[in-house]
Order: structure tokens, then C-alpha cells, then sequence
């Protein structure tokens, strides 16, 4: 499983150049990217819905597993279960401006997961899943958090997606323009895009009181503005 | 059309207090956000991939238009005119640090736009949403770039969405935390989330010369870094 083996479903066809077909860059990648937006099929139209989500390379799925959360009260959950979901997790690293509209195009790196969600039932399981998506957030913050209550469990649904189906594709750098365009010396380029953090910000019960050095380091992570 | 008049389709069922109903607020978003994520049924699974994107508010539908675009050969292309569609754009402004697991959330602005795509064949309409599309990525510019070859455009499929079955969910700010986890004196917070540019990047042929005004423009309409 060390190499991203593409299926019917996730084999990359446009942009075939772009492909990345090494396990361990889509597992750097999720460990980068903080947002997911997963796709289910609702009758007849999918629901696409932005989520954090978690990973766990440990976890009992050939290739690594996908963890998301939500209300046991959600209307996709149910629906999540009914079919295979797709799970696309994508960062936006620039803006290319070609020579002409047509060589206009986005920087970004994305992986498109497909597979079977599980719902997670298994205690051991709910709760290093849980670490994995608090943990994504902010790294190291679960070790300092009271345990979840019984009634905060049981209003939690959790769901794994199997990494197995999954594709990596990647666009950096600047245009692809018509030779023709290059000759008239148009000037072609790219703007990078990144996300910073500004200093944490306490809420009004903790005004003034420095955050916890987990909170500082995440913030930190981040170029900081 | 000034409201978002919720379907069952977009009805925000989790935390209800988030939607914002204000059509106006829609548009500032859309024009604001920089990526869509893209979701079609393709058979027995749903396929979410990252797109850019347009809007025209004087297009012709009510509510608005989204215009999407793509290679002719795209394998979404096909499946995104079977059955409706899911255009979801998001922006992630934060990460929220609550006293407790449970409490841990994003803020963000996320519009889910669900509806019947259509294939635009009139040359007026393609040729306006693509300059929409080029322009949302970079302000002016369109009108600085030779037209588009027959070739370029007969490649190049243009999708419109109708905006008007959409939703605008928002969260923002701290934590929303139990009473005794913040009468225990645990800091709660946010850490405030932004995307900067990085100055244009010429590529090898436009080395050392000047970025037009409009991608410097683009660039400083970011908080450059």
C-alpha cells in the first residue's frame, strides 16, 4: 500500500501529469490540509458539506483511515451510510496567470477519497477517532481535555472512510501558455496563496489570560501574519 | 429573490442559528471565496472535485447564475448534466479552541448551492462567463487577453448552475462551552484563520519583468504577507 494503485473511480484523467502516485505525499498532504468537503448521495442530487476530519495510518484499514464527525442528528449521516461517499480535501496554493483566458488555472493540491463509510461503534475506536480530529485541529490538545461525558459521546456519531481508493493530484507552479503567446512577450506568472494565523483570541471568559501552549504552537504553525 | 428562501434540499437542520437568509450576504461571499467543490452523482457513488468558478447576477436566472468550466473531456462533465448538481464554497476562517473536545468547531462561511446544471451553448452567454470566471480569479483581466481561439473555446465547456436554491451557513467567533468547563477557568478561544499572496511570480519567459496591474492588484487585494 505504498503506492496510490488508481481505480475506474479515482484514476486522475485530466491533467494525468498531475497525479501524485505516492502513498506517503497523500498522508503528508491530509496532515496538512484542514478542511474536507464530503460528497453523499441524497435520492437524487449529492450533498457536498465542508467537515474536519481526522487520520489515523494506525487504524484498522489497509492504507490508512479517514475520520469525520458529526451530530447523530445530521440529515447527511444516514445518508452517508446508504451509499459510497466521496470525501475531497483540497488546499489552494496560488492563482496562475497565463498568456491567454484559456491557460488560466488555480494552484492547489487535492485528494479524492471514495469508498464505504463505517460508522464507528467500537469505544477504543470512537475515542482515538476523536483525537485524531481534535488532534488535526490543534495538535496535542486532547491529552489536555477533560474525557467527553457520556451524553457528549452519544451525540456524536462517527464515521471512517478507508484511505485505500484514494487520488492525489497536485498543480504548482506557473502557466502553460501557447508558444505563440510566449513569443509576443505577454507576461505570464503565478500569485502564491497561503494561510497564516493571527494571535489566538481569547473569548470573553478567558480575556487576558494567555492561551495554552498547545493553542500558541498551533497559531504559531501558521506563518503568523 | 432577496431572500434565501430555504427548500428541503437546503434548509440548514444543524445549528440553524448559523444560516444566514440574506441573499445579498450570498453574493458578497461567492465574491469573495476563491474555490468550489463540485459534486455529481456518478452512479452507485457521488464524485466531489475542486473547481473555479463564476457568478453573473444579471445573468438569466433569478437569484443569479454560478458558472463552472471544464475540459469537454472531463468525466464529470457528462455526469453533471444527469442528475442535479451540488456546488458547495468555503472559506475557512478559524480554528476554535472550546474547554472541551465537544466544544472544538471551525468558523467558516459555506454556501450549498443544489440545482440542475446547464450546458451553455450560446457563444454571448460562454463568452460572459468565462471572462466572469477569469475575473473572479483576477479582477480586469479578461479585458487585457486576446480573445479566445475557436479551438480554445470548442475544448472548453461552461456550465451554468441557477443560484437560486442555495443556502449561507457562517460561524464565527469563540467557543460555545459548558457552564462548569468555563466556571473551572479553562481557556477558550479562536485562532483567527486568513489567506495572504505572496508577490506575483513571473515564470522563466517573463523573468524580471514587471507584473501587469491587475496581478499586482490581485495580489495586494490579499493582506500581502
Amino acid at each position: 500500500m505504498n503506492t496510490l494503485s488508481p481505480t475506474p473511480r479515482t484514476q486522475v484523467n485530466r491533467g494525468k501529469n498531475r497525479a501524485v502516485l505516492d502513498r506517503s505525499a497523500l498522508h503528508d498532504f491530509l496532515s496538512d490540509a484542514l478542511l474536507a468537503h464530503l460528497g453523499v448521495i441524497a435520492g437524487s442530487h449529492p450533498v457536498v458539506l465542508p467537515t474536519a476530519f481526522g487520520v489515523n495510518l494506525d487504524g484498522p484499514d489497509d492504507g490508512g483511515t479517514l475520520y469525520l464527525h458529526g451530530s447523530v442528528a445530521a440529515g447527511w449521516l444516514a445518508k452517508a451510510l446508504e451509499h459510497d461517499v466521496c470525501v475531497t480535501i483540497t488546499e489552494l496554493d496560488g492563482l496562475v496567470a497565463g498568456r491567454s483566458a484559456f491557460h488560466h488555472s488555480m494552484n492547489y493540491r487535492s485528494a479524492v477519497v471514495i469508498g464505504r463509510a463505517r460508522r464507528v461503534e467500537d469505544p477504543t475506536e470512537r475515542e482515538r477517532a476523536l483525537a485524531a480530529i481534535v488532534d488535526h485541529m490543534i495538535p496535542r490538545r486532547w491529552e489536555t481535555l477533560r474525557p467527553s461525558t457520556r451524553k457528549e459521546l452519544a451525540a456524536t456519531a462517527v464515521l471512517a472512510v478507508p484511505l485505500a481508493e484514494a487520488s492525489l493530484k497536485v498543480r504548482a507552479g506557473g502557466p502553460v501558455d501557447e508558444p505563440e503567446d510566449v513569443a509576443d512577450g505577454i507576461w505570464g506568472g503565478h500569485i502564491p496563496l497561503r494561510r497564516v494565523a493571527e494571535a489566538p483570541v481569547p473569548d470573553a471568559d478567558s480575556e487576558g489570560a494567555p492561551p495554552p501552549a498547545d493553542v500558541a504552537a498551533r497559531a504559531a504553525s501558521f506563518a503568523v501574519a
